[in-house]
């Protein structure tokens, strides 16, 4: 498919970090594994937020199993996944955080309580009941499954440093605005700029901080095509502008 | 409110073991605790299937942290709500379950695999792989949490004893088909059946095995009514010519 020699899965992604945060960050909703009183395991769900390193937050009643199991062992781990995510569940990214819990204090307590508020709307109704004690779960060990026997370790120093992708929240909408109303913008990138120069057609398949992913067809045929951004994208609100000025000079090319 | 007198939430309702027993058989997918080799508690997704007394049967790799901590502890617990319920999830019914796994041996063993198998599509690819071990969770403890703040303890044997509804899987769709397109029926089960004799209109807001709730407007307020059937539904096919037949004898007597 002569058309398509220079197209493909080319440029930078996503690292794995990046979208262990990315998935933290989208989310606020996981299950707890903490410590019962005679060492059994106990799985409750919960509420987050996450710190700016990543941490999750919680918010638990003490006068609640997994609350007062985390007073008395601080050892816990979190399961996150996206539950509206398509597809077989057992084939979904999915990732566990472990580690050992801690009640922050001043600033630190004011940040985590920041981060949960920010994350849990309703918390402001109980975030000050004296039965409620804030935990900050000091991430030591990132499991992540990337889908069936697919299984990623990633060191706490690489999870505490990645960035969430801050254009995640807005991708998925901005990919199906483009394919709804801007599809001579998506054939001019694919053909211009993802080296797809047979292509007659051009669907966005994602977007993320770094660039765009493209499956381009003609001839009969389709094949992926990925073109980057100038520079990683730093905002949520860039996505629009920055996918539509990537079209503008692409199609400026083809004219 | 004088049309609504005989009105209102009577009659009987699935007890808190029914409910947990229709929530765990509505879902395949839920977390589980188990125990690391240092006495961590990990959490992990895992699919499952229901045998018949309500025990959760899990089939996990034993390559897979979940799956050698089973090997080493068997003591567990399953945390199981339902991710697509409307409204905040901490205020949403969930459940956790907590005992210990066993593998079950002979005819036990076909049942655990023939309950994971129907709930758990695809597993036909890996069910037969050495390295996966069939598990039974045996319940010992049931923890059910209905929302903020609402804790309930179902004794075991109560949980066994107990019978998930068989017409959850279809009663909502019964209710919006009814809502759609029988709204005189409706009306007429609210006006002879329910006690709402100055209802004017009847929204189906529940159908379960026992009976129909309905949302009763008249005079501009509106009340609950509940109606129940002759005898409780053993059938999923059953809700649909239940309800009407419901309807057309209501209907003959407003006649």
């Amino acid at each position: 498919m002569s058309a398509y020699d220079d197209a493909g899965d080319a440029g930078q992604r996503r690292s794995p970090a990046e979208e262990t945060r990315t998935l933290v960050s989208s989310q606020t909703v996981g299950h707890l594994a903490t410590v019962g009183d005679a060492g059994d395991p106990w799985c409750s769900l919960v509420a987050y937020g996450a710190m700016e390193d990543g941490n999750p937050v919680l918010l638990v009643s003490t006068l609640a199993l997994d609350g007062s199991n985390l007073q008395r062992d601080q050892r816990a781990s979190i399961a996150i996944h996206d539950p509206l995510a398509p597809g077989d569940p057992l084939d979904r990214p999915r990732i566990t955080l472990a580690g050992g819990a801690v009640q922050p204090e001043g600033e630190r307590a004011e940040a985590a309580l920041d981060a949960y508020v920010a994350a849990v709307p309703g918390a402001g109704l109980y975030a000050g009941w004296d039965e409620f004690a804030l935990w900050v779960l000091e991430v030591e060990h990132v499991h992540c499954v990337g889908g069936f026997y697919r299984v990623d370790t990633i060191s706490p120093d690489e999870y505490h440093a990645a960035e969430p992708d801050p254009t995640a929240p807005v991708a998925a909408k901005v990919a199906d605005l483009l394919n709804k109303s801007y599809s001579e913008g998506l054939l001019a990138i694919a053909r211009e700029l993802g080296g797809a120069r047979g292509a007659v057609s051009a669907f966005c398949t994602g977007i993320d901080r770094y660039g765009i992913d493209l499956s381009c067809t003609g001839a009969g045929q389709s094949a992926p095509a990925r073109v980057l951004f100038d520079d990683p994208l730093a905002d949520a609100a860039d996505v629009r502008p920055v996918t539509v000025e990537l079209a503008q000079r692409a199609r400026a090319m083809g004219a």
